[in-house]
């Protein structure tokens, strides 16, 4: 699957500034595969791209038209339909995040077909994986870790990616949610693949490679995250990583979604991701800690970034706020 | 999903023991469900129960015809639709643990529909599952863990659950795999689970219950395979097991499958369990190991369970050989 750019950021009529989070996404990272923003009556947020509708997209040489906005369920709306149908009508294939499928929709369907044109679900994997075989890959890996789910994995991956590009590195980015396959044009949505492949479509996600190239593998969930370790362990064991970075939010009591869960120290997450990864890379090490510092100011960020890089003596700090350079620096 | 008994167990012309799992498995466990089994021309193995054919299944009040055979990949063999043709027409369900589906199948689907039989493809879970919570659950859990996959987790489980009834425990199996879903009439093959909702349908699988009740959940994997260790964990979160029983066979070498995959110990395969069940059950402990010693003389085995049994001050025992009471009495 390869998502064909540039595309057209479809974000309808969002007021909430969480909920266009893929459309965001790849205009803050990949502004240069957008051709623009389409927003209708009512919609209240921007990801600051030029605003153009579908045939004015189109004439600009849009390739993909994004379903670039989220709601609870993740259910695809009947208003949102004649804006599929006019987007595939005028060349465009279709990018959906949601739950629900856009090729459950008969006429949808039709008018892919009709027209020649691919429905993309990003959600719903449908590559045929393997189950994973633990055999060491050539190349070398990086994985970005939580101590909760949302705390920040893409944005350091991402973060990541573009330092290393910047001195030089031969690095890819690899996508396993919605938000960073839309970044990276390709990727599996691993938490929606069957479990007995969890470790094997990890393992196909980043196949062996030149010795001096990195992939830059984007976490998900947290070993300590009652729902999801399972997802993280299997994304650990296929990935294979040589180096782990630990991402954290301030300000977080509980793991997310679940009031009674706590939230488990970096020390604790560092020990815990360790321990999983060495069954499949003995030499796996911690080079870094990311943290979203955002709500509080820079200052006292910066100390607090600080002060876990003196305690755990890693470099350590906010990926938007101060970019990831000292962390490429400690990669062996 | 319920299987209706009882069952007519189909096992074609296999001639390898193993192939014939499934149907072995609910011969040997829950003869009281099964009418007899059906093998055709060339057929050189069996479960032991009467010969029947479809119609005389049939007449003895057959309600479910059972694929009781297995081959690599999973295939469904056009040489058997007849047979499920024949099954259908004859009032029975049909139910299927191989990986193609027989809703696949356009002539099966039309004659179940036509008949009114379900097709019961029990690899393929069905249900709407919801993410996991961590909520702490009313009632007693046990579950079944490996040093790997195929050690005995469904065997220790099932002898688990037949001592603790023989004692007067309330008591119920729960299954995780297509074997056990056969044997149980009902459950969730987790391995086939959208990993999102790995720990989610495990906590549905054994939901809340009386506070003297007790849930035996048959474990899969082991949480040193780096293909299923993801699987293992999502299910040990999900199922907050107050007890633990560790699974383990003679003779291992390496991981199933996996030549290149060192096999853990069994003080290893405690920590690890131990600690990651503790996120969801801060009161989880081990009470007890199985050993399958079925490769060694019933005297070097039992010599070999004493050991472990001093090693690690648990009761150790072959629960084929020797039963599971050791480990119920150890049940707090």
């Amino acid at each position: 699957m390869q998502i064909a750019p540039p595309y057209l950021l479809f974000i309808g009529d969002a007021t909430d500034h969480l909920s266009i989070k893929m459309a965001r996404g790849a205009a803050d990272w990949r502004p240069e595969l957008c051709v623009g923003e389409y927003s209708i009556d009512g919609c209240t947020v921007t990801t600051g791209l030029e605003q153009l509708d579908i045939k004015q997209a189109a004439a600009k040489g849009a390739k993909s038209f994004v379903l670039g906005f989220a709601n609870s369920g993740g259910v695809l709306e009947q208003k949102w339909l004649p804006y599929i149908h006019e987007a595939l009508e005028n060349g465009m294939d279709v990018v959906s995040g949601l739950h629900d499928k856009m090729t459950d929709f008969d006429d949808i369907r039709a008018k892919a077909k009709a027209t020649g044109q691919q429905l993309l679900d990003i959600r719903h994997p449908k590559a045929e994986f393997k189950t994973g075989t633990g055999v060491k890959r050539t190349g070398k890996r990086l994985l970005t870790v939580g101590t909760d789910c949302s705390v920040g994995k893409m944005y350091t991956s991402l973060s990541l990616e573009k330092a290393m590009k910047s001195k030089g590195y031969n690095v890819d980015f690899r996508a396993t949610g919605q938000c960073g396959i839309l970044i990276a044009g390709s990727g599996v949505a691993i938490d929606c693949v069957i479990s007995d492949f969890l470790s094997g479509a990890t393992e196909g996600l980043s196949p062996d490679a030149a010795n001096d190239h990195w992939d830059i593998i984007e976490g998900q969930g947290s070993l300590s995250h009652p729902a999801f370790a399972g997802v993280s362990l299997g994304l650990l064991h296929g990935s294979q990583p040589d180096a782990i970075v630990i991402c954290h939010a301030l300000e977080r009591t509980h793991m997310r979604g679940l009031p009674d869960s706590k939230f488990p120290s970096i020390a604790n997450t560092i020990e815990l991701n360790l321990q999983a990864a060495k069954l499949t890379n003995p030499n796996a090490k911690i080079v870094g800690i990311t943290v979203n510092t955002s709500m509080v100011s820079v200052e006292q960020g910066r100390a607090i970034c600080q002060q876990l890089s003196e305690e755990f003596d890693l470099p350590c700090v906010d990926p938007l706020r101060d970019g990831t350079d000292s962390i490429v620096e400690n990669l062996s």
